[in-house]
């Protein structure tokens, strides 16, 4: 065997693999294929979830400007504008390494965070272990003076807020990238055409059994896989030992980024691009990811209010992944003192208070035999057998709800989540059923936006 | 005369002297006391402005943590917090002077602000030309090295929002401390009683003069006054100039903060303390100031959303204090990169939102005979004879408001700005009349709070 | 009176006045002109000293490069290298003032500095109090935030000094310049031809003033003086108060920086232009100033051995300038972090090496008749009556050395300093006489260059 | 072959591998072990070399406090005096990884160097292209961001140096610590009692390819071998690859440490311990490591003078480690700027004044059969048959040497280096030669210390 994976064994493999023999048969075992590997049955809490929140955290934050791809657009396009920002505000020579020592996280309380994601109603929350910088949110082994142990914050990042989570039982994962832009052996393997694997063996591979061997995730969020064949990034051995042998093989979650032509065919749940919402209701489970500042994932500290989401938007957007059976994972960009910045918080708590009324549809909620009414884009439903919610994204003008896809019985009734009482409904000639919707002043209603009607004996 | 009278005259103040000369009587003049001061008219834009954000920016928003009284709690009082906060985060004996070549003013956009002040309906803007840090936002002869041309932003702050003001017919007006915690000829005058003068002369009334004479603002908001009395500022020297022989000496206003027990008794509108709002109609012109950051004016990195002050209670407040006769004066602080942060942008346009329907009640009004209904706090009142503007800040349950204060006529008319069409209102036996309010989802309301019914034809 | 000088009254001078006022008789006073200033005899210990050290430090010691005019070249000249070495290794926009914070002192250990002058057998030492930068080297209250207790070092680097310089019987000067380049008063009387004394009254003679009052040194180096006129500058009257009424009246020495025209024709000694020295013997008491580095009196990063002042060279400029009754003021110029770097250590250990064995025909010497020998330039005479001292710089290679000038008597013996024994000499039958050296490993040699033969019974 | 062999190949070795085949027969190759490594001739270059100059520069130059070993004293032996240090200088929390951007090199001019060197007289130069704080002075592929060109000087400084030492014909080593003391893998390594290598294959051999393979290095300076067995370092593996295959087959030169017990005993010349002299004439080569600064081989910004050798005890010690058979390697450090400070200039240029007129003696020359007189301990001898050097370190005191070692015959003559004609000698009855020294004054002799006297025709 190579020196890589004498190194996976000494960094915990070897361990977690002998203990878990014993639980389960060789016949039950995964074997490091895709056939085998995407017929393992998604754990139950990720379905269930519906909600969780991103986090995007790095040295990016700390120029904190044009996005977390910063380093990218500079060095790897050498785009004017970020060559001239640099130029302005730097002195010449200073590189991105350089920004290290300056990502402080002066202010990062991760309870604090923890709180604010739980009374958001996160069910999940998802940390940018890696991103395509290489720079590791924890003390990784493989990653020697470039990561926030070493410099910059001088804690374990990953470690922290995970104790912070767990306490709180909100399911934690890791975004993890496969590539790193600039990293040598990384450009070694890419000159050779992918076909030595310096990089995956000495970077890549040691840092994800890393990861799951110390913090157990209940997620893997992966990326930066689009440039080389999921044969490069050895990920179905990864998986396999993942899924048969890690310390949370019964519970952990995966995405589908994982080599080229991965994404939306294999893996776990399916992300396939960023900000993918299907048309319609897909065969496979998997989750919508966008980000409060519709133009960074990490902080940008020139962020200006036409680029931020508007409560409703994202309330819209959740409700319609929910709908259709997706998940909906909304992401923030703290700064590098570690802050969330109140428009942030404010985005994430108005989630929070549209859950607490309207939870009841979303959680552990399965989609409906129809995703949107027939008669209008803006109702969208879910549903807890035998129950089926309806939810309004825009309020009738008269006041008088159509839904043309519910069929009534006799026992159909129809009230309002946050209101007591039954609403007035009459049957349609034809199909559906009008509905009498509250004459209430604005500040009596249960929510400000989507108000969710749930209809019982309805087929 | 003396050295600091001659510097005065040098700085500019003479030349204007000269020129204003021939435009006004002998008779006309005003005297440096208070009786002919607080005798002068009111220029009126000020009263019909009603709207005007304050901009608290300086050294203090570099550590931006506490408040912009960091430099006074952490080295006049010793808090023990301040003291941490410095010890966790410098190396000992870092000082205040050591944070100004760090207050960069990287994305500083003056025809940003200026827009996004413009968009919030603001019709002048407080700027802090200097707080009592001493730390001037212009070039200030008499505070060199310690300004924000010299150091830092290295650029001339005051002149450049000033000029992107008048582009947009935005009245300007500039904060000044009088005192400065730590200037060593104030505390040389504060260790004499008072009884001499050399911060004043070498640094108080230069820097004032010259930022009458350099900039023409329209308003002097001064502050810093409490530990002395006006003779020791000189007050009304300044003041008889300002009004006499000043280049703005027909427009411009200024505050109450002259000196001990000047407050609330003389000068222009009065201020009174900070966040005052009075109970009743007050007898003079007088503004109330407040922050969105409850707790701070200038930029604090670890706000949190409790913290801030939600659309509905800033625009409750703005209503309240222009129904009391009074003007409203709501502070952003800005990063020490220039930037007004999205949370203060979105307050900001809201309420810009808000006033472009209910403008009409706001600007150029007047307090009406009642201030609140007699019936309800909920209710505030404005005029423009002869019409009346009520403003609600609840919606009543019923959907039926009863205004207990105005009497109808047969002329009265009953109308919401922003809706077409009259409202249907019936009278009471007693006095006062019943307003059916339209029933309207939402979506279709003009403003999302503090709805405005004009009364015409009432008395 | 103006405020200027009732500020000068209040930061000490007032109080001094009093004090010494029994102690003279009005009749005795200086008046405030040249006259009567210059008719005052210089302090006794100034002569006797001979040998000082200078120090400059200031914020030029940060960027370290160039010289101590670094500001000067780079913004009052705008040459391009300066230019070209800030666009190089600062971002764009960065001031002088952004300097200030890196002035950090680290190592500055006075006692150690103490202990190497005196090793150096300086007799007397000069501090830059504040260069033409206007930085002050001590909590100056009227240079705020611009002074080495506000920012930078937190440290009185003038008090520390003096307080370890007393410990050590070594007298203190003060090197202070009149003028700051970019002090904007002084700009502004500039401007106005220098007809107004803003800058004079509210900088330079406060800090004057306080400097006297708050440190009593024992000589005050004058510069900056060449722009304008004593008038300006208000030097006579300074210089009145300090001989009359001042803590060192008694003691202190001046120079003859006060103003145009003054330098080589009024005050205490003279030092005429930098690097001075003349080629006959003055009619008045002077000194030479130079520096090790023959470039720069400030530190520069960049020094290369081509520029360095050699061992050989100081000491033989040394004895020549007492040998013309001068002194010799030998600067160095500490680092940012305080240290005075080995090489400067090593040329100051190096005279304090020769001064040991060769001090007695230095210290307290008088110029003698003749200053260098009638034969040879290589040969330069102190006195003590009645002792004559030939000083060699360079050993005749032949071994027997001619004296031409002195005469001798049946008395007459020679000696040289750190050997026992007398040495052969025979008569010239003209006049002078022919001296055996002693022939002697080098080793052997009691110093390395610069012998000093002592004559008795020559006249 | 596992990933790390196949990184070798990739990044060079493989290529300079196939190259050489042609040239040697297999029964030729070194094979690796010492007993076939010890057996290979030095190559001649090194020992004609005998004066290098050594040059310590890396991250510990920013700190420039202590020593090179700053960052163990600190982290790894926890002493007080650094945690001190750190405590009053820096933010809590601060790292040494922190320190890496500080490293500007902002006047590094490798052509300086270079001219410095060869003025010094050094025919080699050894510069740690990596010391054990694992920062590498190159681009390496496998110390990412913790290289000088990812990070504070952005430059390949080991390959600028290489270029301008090559301009002058001066030979170029590099000194490669084989521990680091904190790497992650090397602790795992070392935890794992050495029985794994995953430090060796992923950092240390990949490097001592690539710096062979890149820079073709005269020289290779083996160093932080002490804690592990050469067998885990794979040390001679290596050497056969460098003997045999390598690119600098032919001249390259190698010390001797390479693993536990190694020093002193297997590899190319011998350095034993630091500063190492032996008392008698060694049976193999070596060479004697020393600093100018005494306690520190990295730059110390607090030097004092006590601390410096002098020229004289440089010359002496150069002289006897010459006429032991040894090299002498002398060492500075420059400061993290790029700058060899001066005091460090003038005893290089020393040392290269002295060999002007001594190199006859030094370079190229042979030990006698005697090392040290027999009579004197301050008489070395060195030869270049059939002559004979004779370096007195001290000039006898009556002018004559007695030398009891040579052997007269009639043919000898006695000349001194720098000096024209011969010396009076006369002979010893027992054995040996009394020598008349010249009498000169000491302007005039050819060196101020270390005199050579060439003495031809004796035994």
């Amino acid at each position: 065997v190579g020196a890589a994976l004498l190194l996976l064994l000494a960094l915990g493999a070897a361990e977690s693999r002998h203990r878990a023999w014993p639980r389960r048969g060789a016949h039950q075992r995964y074997t490091p294929d895709w056939e085998s590997l995407d017929a393992r049955p998604l754990p139950g809490w990720y379905d269930e979830a519906k909600f969780g929140v991103f986090v995007h955290w790095g040295v990016y934050s700390v120029p904190a400007w044009g996005s977390e791809w910063f380093w990218w657009h500079w060095k790897g396009e050498g785009q004017r504008q970020y060559e001239l920002f640099m130029k302005k505000n730097y002195p010449p020579g200073f590189s991105y390494a350089d920004f290290g020592p300056q990502f402080t996280a002066t202010f990062f309380e991760p309870d604090d965070w923890a709180d604010l994601f739980r009374a958001a109603g996160a069910r999940y929350v998802v940390l940018t272990a890696k991103h395509h910088e290489g720079f590791t949110n924890w003390p990784s082994p493989v990653s020697w003076n470039w990561n926030s142990q070493d410099l910059g914050p001088h804690r374990d990042l990953v470690g922290e807020l995970g104790t912070a989570l767990r306490k709180r039982n909100i399911r934690y994962g890791l975004y993890h990238s496969l590539l790193e832009w600039f990293h040598p052996l990384y450009l070694l393997d890419k000159k050779n055409g992918f076909k030595t694997q310096y990089f995956v063996s000495s970077k890549t591979m040691p840092e994800l059994y890393d990861l799951v061997n110390r913090y157990k995730p209940d997620l893997i969020w992966s990326d930066g896989e689009w440039e080389c064949p999921d044969t490069y990034w050895n990920s179905t051995d990864f998986l396999a030992w993942l899924y048969n042998d890690s310390p949370v093989k019964d519970q952990v979650v995966v995405n589908d980024r994982w080599g080229q032509n991965c994404s939306c065919h294999h893996g776990g749940f399916y992300n396939c691009q960023d900000k993918y919402m299907p048309k319609s209701l897909p065969a496979h489970k998997w989750e919508m990811c966008t980000s409060v500042d519709k133009s960074s994932w990490g902080y940008r500290r020139n962020m200006v209010m036409a680029g931020i989401a508007s409560e409703e938007e994202i309330i819209s957007e959740l409700v319609q992944a929910v709908s259709l059976g997706g998940n909906y994972l909304l992401n923030v960009g703290p700064t590098k003192d570690g802050v969330i910045v109140p428009i942030f918080q404010e985005r994430l708590l108005a989630v929070g208070k549209w859950l607490s009324i309207s939870g009841e549809a979303i959680y552990a909620s399965q989609p409906w035999r129809v995703q949107s009414d027939r008669n209008t884009t803006s109702v969208w439903y879910t549903s807890k057998v035998p129950d089926v919610y309806a939810i309004l994204l825009q309020w009738p003008k008269n006041g008088v709800l159509y839904l043309a896809s519910p069929k009534t019985t006799s026992a159909t009734k129809v009230t309002m989540l946050g209101l007591e009482g039954d609403l007035k409904w009459s049957q349609d000639p034809g199909q559906g059923l009008f509905i009498s919707l509250p004459q209430l002043p604005p500040s009596a209603l249960p929510v400000k936006f989507a108000w969710t009607l749930k209809l019982t004996g309805v087929e």
